[in-house]
């Protein structure tokens, strides 16, 4: 249940499918997600985001698929179903191990405890972590 | 501004200095960092955090310096402010370097842009990621 | 799958059927939405929560629709699945145009990106935005 | 570094006074903290919130250092500096003792962890937890 | 939608299989919920969790019940839904009744409410609050 | 205490001075604020961040205001110290009157119980509100 309804590429207006033809061109894919064509009834925020991504998840410094869990570990966090499922398959797809999802289900776990704990005691910086 | 004193070894219970202990001798450290000094306070949960920290970040599929990120990742998100400053500093302590550095703040940043907009428009999950 | 059953207006508690009853006058409907059939299992809730909302999305110095607007930029920020879709369908039908809600859209998701950033870098605020 | 300064009493608006007067007699207190002195700005929000929590958190069918407990575990999910130090304080007046404390420390950090993992896996809830 | 198929019995892992003999014989029960049967694919990550779990959830300072409402707490303030209808079913079944719910209910969107008003405002904690 | 130095102009890389000069530009200020000093460590997130920040928040359907107080209520949301501030100090500028910031602030609080509420009892969003 969307608040707008999917628009398949011949319902888009034009601005949108010049962006859904640069996204299927870099993925090498026929069709696009459903994130891409809900956004599509919106062109800007099409476009600027699909900028964005295009050149933050590219080529860099990090491994794409160190990219693809850190992308995963702030989805679980925030809770996005939509981006937890497509972000996860996405990292299968780029040859996520069995083991190294276990991990990254652990270190998330992991990291939301003791969020919580060291929230909730309030405790202090280290004067040693102060860079700033 | 804490809600328990930060505990120096000689005031921890016993129970609590031996992880206490062990801390150190995993880390190679002369002292620990605040957050374990107000755990002190608490022996099962001192323990019960330190061991399953201690398995989780330990040797494994993932690079050190990954499971780092991951978690700065999720405090971030989680917003913790001792989190944030810890792990970062473990993270350049571990070799990140300011391009990796740079490229962690563009995904922790992108994905909760995305993160917000895909709930915002609720956007359905397509069958393609259903595996479950 | 609620947590509760949905009342219909017959199985509701008296002391929640006046608070219905004032919500149908108020809105000038015949039937209350989903919210407030679940909530009616608790009177005082249901009560106090209608009262407050009645006071607060009433005439005041922000225009209705910026109230809804407000209302479901939080709600997307909290990820409320019923508060995003009832408070969106709100806005429409007080007059939203597809290009506010694009607009909408944008601003939540720069915020959130931003204060990610900002709650990453531990950016010190600025001593000119003191007033405290 | 508040948004608005702290008004002590003889600065604030008669009808804000009104409010403080009831906190102080409710509470049997010669001052209030600083978040009544902050929302003392604004006399609506200050007699709608008093008059809420008032009812919420006075006699029912929890113990009051249940309510307070409670309140504590929302306020560190939310990260809510204020709230949770002024909770907590409450909490220990009203008898908290250190093993309870720890434990509801343990059990707000376990349900941050595995309300991530089940998020994480989009664990499908049982059909038998179905009541509405 | 799971990212994970579940599991019955016979397809998990000898490892899992051990762990999940102890939940059926600590909870009395002949099946284990849904969360353990997708967690089931990761013997380290379901071991240490339900060893977690037993320890911080058995007998203790607090009573039982109070566990669990702290537990839906957190939950709600995580929006974790798997972890709402479980927690919540089990409060249930261990005496919660309308009324307490009621509370509960009201405590929960009082923090959220106060949470968000102390934080927007940024009120300076009381000195008095502060032990660390 | 930030993770990176703030850096002022002179010790900014030119790819950053040049972003600056255009936040100075546009905005008709001599001196940037935290933020951007502290950005100005990552070229790339810089010239991102300003360029879309740049036009979602110039001119639009919206008025200037209205995306101030949207972009406050997602920051309070997400319990953005930095933003918080920056966002009311510029919504104060751009003529927010008392009045508008206590509606602004009861908002936020509501929405943030409701949104609460809405999730703990998983109310079934309404047919009526599908539009996907």
């Amino acid at each position: 249940m969307a608040t707008l309804q999917l628009l398949e590429y011949d319902q888009m207006p034009a601005a949108s499918q010049a962006v859904i033809d640069d996204i299927k061109a870099t993925r090498g894919v026929d069709d696009v997600n459903n994130f891409w064509k809900v956004l599509a009834h919106q062109p800007d925020n099409l476009k600027r985001t699909w900028d964005s991504l295009k050149a933050i998840m590219g080529p860099g410094e990090l491994d794409p698929l160190v990219k693809e869990m850190l992308y995963i570990a702030v989805s679980i966090a925030n809770n996005c179903d939509y981006c937890i499922h497509s972000h996860t398959a996405s990292a299968f797809s780029k040859g996520m191990t069995s083991g190294q999802y276990e991990e990254l289900i652990a270190i998330v776990g992991m990291a939301h405890q003791t969020n919580a704990m060291a929230n909730a005691m309030k405790v202090p910086v280290d004067a040693m972590f102060d860079k700033g």
